[in-house]
């Protein structure tokens, strides 16, 4: 299915300018400079509407967010939830999150989220799935020492896919959960998707991955 | 409920002296010479009435297998397997699995298997499970250098808790499965109580660690 552009929304998007980032590649080795401290940098990989992000950002006032997203529909309504709360230490990034390489230098960054992310449920596609080794290989990159990859997701069979390939890049997994509604984690901040999801009943996998 | 024994299932058991180790402390850093080779040894814990060792054992003749097992009446069937099909690489020990430290020197295993172990699902009780990390730091001491072990369970609950425990100790994880009937992983020899729990369409989950 084709996506339904909004009408306007690029245009608006580009009004806040505080928070929009469209060529990314300029603040390459540079975002401490851009968010004016050395607080460490969390980055959340495709946040569509950004709740995750923003009540993290909220909570977490020493610590600098940037979240990436193409779609400018909701790449939108996290831009609006930042601004109607005045949050200072979150940027977004307008652009294509397989291109993270140009965007970030060497462990410029300390964590990186992805929640539920598309599937690719076809063998063909799986080197596009955002927790293949090729991309767990950029983040390592550039992510600090002993920087982090949390991950959730509802599909099993990509969970269990993305273990094996933190395994294969020498990631150390650690607070693997099968089942996040009934596990010990007790900090988890839900996604708008995870809500809905959970409301349903069903499974959460989630894991960190520990360079 | 209390162990019904069988009548006479114990003296049996020690008619069988080729296959049955009742003081396996004598054979400690001896193992290879008992079985007069020096051939890796692969060992089960708990390996109930032997399908999945004897197939193995029948299957790779260059190994030595030992199987380990407290309950008399499912050992004297694994013994009877073995015997009927004249395996010569397999021995039984009829002792319990906890004491695993007094029967083998350090480095004197390749591989430990764990299937189907019971989850003890109460918190208090995480301690007797076979995957917690006080007994995992023992396989660690037994098992040669990149020695693995191999573990299997129809429990999520106990498979998360052990991934979980296998990255504390610091094993390298490969090969997770979280439905075993749906993955890639071929070589998969099933025991008597996972035919029947397959049978059912449920799920058997799957990890490999490595020292």
């Amino acid at each position: 299915m084709r996506r339904r552009k909004k009408k306007g929304a690029d245009k608006k998007l580009l009004s806040y300018t505080d928070y929009v980032i469209q060529n990314p590649i300029e603040f390459k080795g540079r975002w401490g400079k851009k968010f004016d401290n050395e607080n460490p940098i969390y980055l959340e990989l495709g946040m569509g509407r950004g709740k995750f992000l923003t009540t993290l950002a909220q909570k977490y006032k020493d610590i600098n967010f940037i979240g990436i997203e193409m779609k400018e529909e909701v790449l939108l309504k996290a831009v609006e939830k930042a601004y109607e709360k005045s949050v200072e230490n979150i940027l977004f990034i307008w652009a294509d999150a397989n291109k993270l390489r140009e965007y970030f230098d060497d462990g410029e960054l300390k964590r990186i989220f992805i929640n539920f992310c598309d599937p690719w449920p076809k063998k063909r596609w799986a080197k596009r799935r955002l927790t293949h080794h090729r991309f767990l290989d950029i983040y390592k990159n550039i992510l600090t020492n002993e920087g982090e990859i949390h991950f959730k997701t509802d599909n099993e069979k990509l969970f269990e896919f993305s273990l094996n390939e933190f395994c294969n890049v020498d990631l150390k997994l650690k607070n693997i959960s099968l089942n996040l509604k009934e596990s010990e984690f007790e900090e988890n901040i839900t996604t708008e998707y995870e809500e809905k999801f959970m409301g349903q009943g069903l499974e959460i996998y989630r894991c960190e991955g520990k360079k």
